[in-house]
């Protein structure tokens, strides 16, 4: 059963050239409906004969540490080979590296159908697109030449090297360290933990992009920022005028987790000594400087804003596969009686999705699903957007909802996948239905590329005061077109008008933050709460957004099951999330007044 | 780190002492404040020190299925054999039985320490304590004086069988038959999944209890629950005379299921092969009578009243365990610094515990917690009602309360093992730490003993209009009772009210599911989120007791932080849970109207 998985082709093309296309038509380019279903077709076969049945006997094998060196399970190198023959690793990346340059859109959809059917093997192709897209922004013209392209083919892959032992989150306590050499080389030592795909056997080579610090002349290292630099190490070492591999260069894994879940995916602990590291362009930064600023991370904070968004993604590809199994589950499953007898099938038993609360357990998934996808592509669109004199505006919206797209995708994912093991009672519970291994990889994105909690603080100490709060006000004016646009239409002008008051109820909360009396504490205490505020509004306007789509196209339509619905998912998240707005704000707004009196002991 | 495990005794002492023996004297009989803190500080050191070190190690290595029979975790015999030699066991099962006779209330804090100790190897105790409550109830004399002896002291386990592979809630489908034979006996055929403790290598004997049908005399079953029946079946035979053992009964373990969580519990798929089979009492009801009702059933439905109050409480324990963790985690790790100058250590970083998201995690979990353990003990308190005057409405409410305790406790109790993991960040995913165990054993207790949606039905379709409907009323005039007391004390007025308010929304829900217009599908719509709504309220009424209580102590307490720490946690819960309430009663009554439209293939 773990191997079903249908990739939602009908559902981008949907997206892409019905809900977006027309609203943002830089997205898909000179791509026509025709073209984006053919590669989707063609990716959705690829990923669901190829990568799916790979996904559970590689959770049961999990990874190797053998002799220093990671093995992968049994058909991970041949599926990534298959990947990277059929290109599919490459979508998007520019032609000039190597790419098919197809739209960034187009990519997006294929690294969901990738995720889904084995997120584990996807993550080592998602984190090396990462990585070449950094060194290609940040690199020095011989990577664009030596590093870049086999990147991009796949024959090398790349890392993010930031956690360490004692510190994630808080990056000023690093100790790794990077000494300009007297030959004008650098090197760099230092211990890396939970590295994604820091050693593997489907690569000759990896390219890891390492945060370190550079120490004064006497050695000793700032407990800040301001010599904070990314440098990239290879595992073997590059030819910078041939591109030529030579020896080893001092990386090594000094071991692997053993998780919950994402099996397939080698979490290594990695050991660099003395290194031979070059660093990564960036505004100019002499080491030992006294500049307080973190900007020697501005290439690292673009990886990772990208890989926010990817992970996101890849929260909503596990919780898309769940559903599937737990929607063949409710159709198959006879138990119990409908409640009307007009609706029995006449058997002893009729099949679950019948129940009630078996339709609320899948509309709770399906109307998140559907808006979360929406909604990763609506971002894509705000973050690229090449109008001059809109970009700025948009991409500070983009930038205000990525920490929403990692933060609540990913909490509502890992519901959504524990939603489909409700659905399934005991059945789900064991291993053989493929959905609990789907909980237990879904639960790493709450965590990873910054937990949740760090997320909703970027958002709120961030994101919610830059460019003067304007980025808010962007985003709430966008809803406004959409409600404004929604109340042409009878069906939708209760949904617009509920849209337009929850909106209402974000602004206050802004407002609220943005109080200069704020107990200092306040904004950590509701920033959590807030962000799932904006999750659930921003998911309501996908649904006000496809749900004029819908009613545009039903006259005309072929499918109007399909368009039909997308109304009724929509009115789903109407119904019963949009009404937990009002509660979130309730609780934004006790502040911090609840949680600071325990002496920290007394916890 | 996983060995951890500090049981709550001071909370015990104060719950049994000062919150509930002064208005349910018959909870603790003659016990005295110090007997109970000598019993459980000695069951405390027992599971903190024999039984907590077992727990990682035995998920680790999971229970293997060779030669037809169980093996168990190493170190489960040992540390099994020593629970029942202290005795732990049967700490509140009747003396004349074999017990110590001591009160429920005790063995249920007892239980709740075994079970946060090493949650799989309590269950084996625990089921058993279920099927010898059963047997007790519904045995003949020879069991009494053959069976249940055994069965306390622990030489004998327990199960309960009743799910078969194509039925789990709909025992209607169940073709598990019983035959009456020419020389009085009965014999048992049929195959059971899901049993718990179905095979091990911890007891001499296991005694089955299982629902079976009785065909009508040309073999058909009926496809009702009026010829089932609930049987006892040895794993080997037992001589009603002498007890003395005899040949293995026709009862095959087909095999265990590989399962997410609670991999030192043996989940067995059973076999029974014309199995020697013995009938328990009931009321009186031939076999292929017309009867439709489940009479037959009742001593399982009481068996499974027991094991939900189980269930909940075992969730509770993974939980509290899981709080350990987090809490220790919490004070020691460093990362950033308090956004008020005067709370920073000095260091580089301070403790996150000081961070008002990573406090809102801890409150979180604690409020919940220790609400929920009140309530757990409030529930037994009015089902164990000696009075006879009250005996019948206050039973009726701790009925409406049981799938409350079992569903809500499970869904929160996750959510409380996840916010413990979410704290950690990557820490908490990795094996080492202990915490993803707890998660992964967590999640079994919203599925089984009836899957949560189950638990939702029961209580709006069953326990709602029971009675005249008086339950809900009686439940809510004891939260007037409190709220009364409460509005004596200044500082729990607001408190006081919004408890009353919460507790008017419940009401309006009642009768919203009352109304005789209603939907034939609005129950079922409904329930899951009505049942949340409860809990919520259910666990206010515990904090503001508990709140009472602590004011009334504190001028004369010695640990003044102590009950402290009740009020500050009563804030939590009022300030940040109590507010859902509303949003849920809005999506109540919503009912099925957004859920039925969508033609079942669309799913």
């Amino acid at each position: 059963m773990s191997t079903q998985y249908r990739a939602p082709v009908d559902d981008y093309v949907f997206l892409l050239h019905d809900v977006i296309a027309p609203v943002a038509p830089h997205m898909l380019g000179d791509l026509t409906r025709n073209d984006t279903r053919q590669v989707l077709d063609q990716a959705a076969r690829f990923f669901e004969e190829v990568w799916a049945p790979l996904d559970g006997p590689a959770d049961e094998e999990g990874c190797h540490f053998e002799d220093g060196a990671v093995r992968t399970p049994a058909g991970y190198r041949a599926g990534y080979d298959a990947l990277c023959e059929a290109g599919w690793n490459r979508v998007s990346a520019p032609e000039a590296s190597g790419g098919a340059g197809l739209p960034e859109a187009i990519g997006q959809a294929v690294r969901e159908f990738s995720a889904s059917a084995c997120n584990s093997l996807g993550l080592y192709a998602g984190l090396t697109a990462g990585a070449h897209a950094t060194v290609r922004r940040t690199g020095e013209p011989w990577m664009l030449k030596q590093i870049v392209p086999p990147m991009v083919d796949g024959r090398w892959a790349g890392t993010m090297c930031l956690t360490e032992p004692h510190c994630g989150t808080d990056l000023r306590l690093m100790t790794t360290r990077a000494m300009p050499q007297p030959d004008g080389s650098w090197r760099l030592s230092g211990t890396k933990i939970f590295i994604s795909g820091g050693d593997q056997d489907l690569t000759e080579n990896v390219i890891h992009l390492v945060l370190a610090k550079v120490p004064d002349e006497s050695g000793r290292l700032r407990d800040d920022l301001s010599t904070v630099r990314l440098f990239l190490v290879p595992k073997r070492v590059v030819d910078p005028d041939t591109g030529t591999l030579g020896d080893r260069n001092g990386v090594v894994v000094a071991g692997i987790e053993h998780k919950m879940g994402l099996k397939g995916s080698a979490t290594c602990t990695m050991s660099f000594e003395h290194a031979l590291a070059y660093p990564l362009r960036e505004s100019s930064q002499p080491a030992g400087s006294q500049r307080k600023s973190s900007a020697g991370m501005s290439g690292m904070f673009d990886m990772m804003n990208s890989a926010r968004l990817g992970t996101g993604l890849q929260a909503l590809s596990s919780a898309t596969r769940a559903y599937g199994h737990a929607a063949v589950y409710a159709r198959d499953r006879l138990a119990g009686r409908a409640a009307k007898a007009e609706d029995r099938t006449g058997g002893a038993a009729d099949p679950i999705v019948g129940h009630p609360d078996v339709r609320r357990l899948l509309l709770k998934q399906a109307s998140f699903l559907e808006a979360a996808r929406a909604l990763a592509l609506q971002v894509r669109t705000l973050l690229d957007e090449p109008d001059d004199a809109l970009h700025g505006e948009r991409s500070a919206i983009g930038s205000l909802l990525t920490p929403v797209v990692k933060a609540f995708f990913s909490d509502r994912s890992f519901e959504s996948a524990n939603d489909a093991m409700q659905l399934m009672g005991g059945h789900g519970y064991i291993r053989d239905n493929g959905v609990e291994q789907l909980v237990r990889d879904c639960r790493i994105f709450q965590l990873y590329e910054g937990a949740n909690g760090v997320q909703a603080l970027d958002l709120v100490l961030r994101k919610l005061p830059a460019a003067g709060g304007h980025a808010l006000a962007g985003f709430l004016d966008l809803i406004e077109a959409t409600a404004s646009e929604a109340r042409q239409w009878e069906p939708l002008r209760e949904q617009a008008d509920a849209l337009r008051q929850a909106s209402q109820q974000i602004r206050a909360c802004g407002q609220w933050f943005a109080d200069p009396a704020r107990d200092p504490y306040d904004a950590g205490a509701s920033s959590s709460d807030f962000l799932a505020m904006m999750g659930i509004v921003a998911c309501a306007w996908m649904c006000l957004r496809m749900s004029v789509v819908a009613l545009d196209l039903l006259p005309a339509a072929q499918d109007r099951a399909f368009l039909e619905r997308k109304l009724d998912l929509a009115r789903y998240w109407f119904a019963r999330e949009l009404p937990l707005v009002s509660a979130l704000r309730q609780r934004v707004e006790t502040g911090a007044a609840c949680l600071m009196a325990i002496p920290s002991e007394r916890f």
